[in-house]
């Protein structure tokens, strides 16, 4: 396989695949395929040129694949595996963009035909919208980009997916184990979408008029899909507890400086914060 | 007074008072003033014409002022209005910009002088910087601006504050009591600000590595102006201790449904939040 000269099929057309495809078709593989049980997504994806052809079918594209790239719900892709194993191209690579990486890994090798190989990933990227319409290339342009390579990875395959990623315009590609992953993802996406779907709770009919770009921002993602998000925290459920936890110390303890009209604590504790976040964004930004 | 045509002072040249001074000079008041201990803000503020004069001497603008706006941290506001009361103009309007009001309002009025007319503002407008260097007149456009006026207030010059409001381009004025201000202001200002600073406590060496836009979003404010935010939140102890509460009930609500592994739950939460969110940003954007 030269360049990008193989066969690759999106599983699943929604905002990440429909995004995953329209961003692999600038790289011009040799086809691009699509699968979904949503004829409508297919005809539209086929009709704007974000595919080559689409499928109901999964048989038909699968026995060519060379890359297959899940985009469907966390819970699904395992059953998707399992029940399509016989189609798959010998030799091919399969990778996922699910937000969490440890149990679907696990199971997933388990039964996983020997001359497969699963590379798991994790796009940083997204948006509160969801579906096809919603797609864009550019939504992995500076993104950061997780894979997870287990011992059973082939080493030219995991090169392999890295030069895609780079090619849809990820920034930095971090490789970590699976359990890693998913206590970072605990803490760095799962806890301020919880934070922002808790936030919103509180919401009446006249809050807009009383708010400032502090609230918008943080709930910027309370716009959640609802079903991505429950099979998310269910699957991730030891390492978000424990965050959701830490979290609730640290507004735990501002609360106690408040209660205790200690302005000092509450200084310090708000210039920690204003230090570390500009160190922080600072990093973003190179 | 026709028009715009009365002296105005700025007291404090920091982002907000910076801010309001721009805005204010497009709208040609007969004078724009400014005072300030820091004459190195005046002299940035007198050269960029962001003002027509600035004093480091309280005396030499208030006795000629006819709007006064205090831009000083909370907790000095009530100070420089007592130790300057007698350099006030006969009659003079002094309006503020603290994020807390019922406090401030009851401590200003218990002294003062029965010619001058206190009515407090709260522009819903801010940055995550601090100082003139950040000011901008965009700031207040399409911005929430609340006042919270009194029996005390002469209508007429409530009438002249809202037509300055609306005159530096702020979109929603609503006119509400102290009390209802400082209530609603713990929900929508200073818990955000507290989970953003909550937030940020966990942030490692390697975090900007693995996150998307939602911890972006999330921290955004942590950038925090310490000494105001302790101010803000210890004159509002009792509204922000209630309303940290009822987000600690909402947060542990999800924290069970995800130790008992109820999805149906998790999917009912969320998609509350989701519509709640759709319908609050549309009206935002009306």
């Amino acid at each position: 396989m030269d360049g990008f000269d193989f066969n690759i099929t999106i599983v699943g057309l929604g905002l990440i695949g429909g995004s995953y495809a329209m961003a692999l078709k600038e790289l011009k593989p040799k086809n691009l395929w699509a699968v979904d049980i949503d004829k409508e997504a297919i005809e539209i994806a086929q009709r704007k040129g974000i595919i080559d052809k689409g499928y109901t079918d999964v048989k038909v594209p699968l026995k060519d694949s060379d890359i297959i790239i899940l985009c469907v719900y966390p819970a699904l892709m395992t059953k998707f595996i399992k029940e399509n194993m016989q189609f798959f191209k010998k030799g091919a690579i399969i990778t996922d963009v699910a937000g969490t990486k440890e149990t679907l890994i696990k199971e997933i090798n388990r039964f996983l035909r020997k001359d497969l190989d699963f590379i798991g990933g994790h796009p940083m990227a997204g948006r509160e919208y969801k579906g096809l319409s919603f797609a864009s290339k550019d939504i992995f342009v500076g993104a950061n980009y997780i894979l997870t390579p287990t011992p059973y990875n082939k080493k030219e395959n995991i090169a392999l997916i890295e030069k895609i990623v780079k090619g849809i315009g990820c920034k930095n590609i971090m490789k970590i184990s699976a359990k890693k992953h998913d206590e970072i993802m605990a803490y760095t996406s799962q806890l301020p979408h919880i934070m922002a779907a808790a936030l919103m709770k509180g919401v009446k009919e006249e809050t807009h008029l009383f708010v400032a770009g502090s609230f918008r921002d943080a709930t910027r993602v309370a716009r959640l899909n609802g079903r991505l998000w429950a099979d998310l925290l269910i699957d991730n459920q030891e390492n978000t507890i424990e965050k959701i936890e830490e979290f609730e110390e640290y507004v735990g303890s501002i609360k106690n400086a408040i209660i205790n009209k200690d302005h000092e604590e509450l200084e310090t504790i708000f210039e920690d914060a204003r230090i570390k976040r500009e160190e922080f964004i600072k990093k973003c930004q190179h």
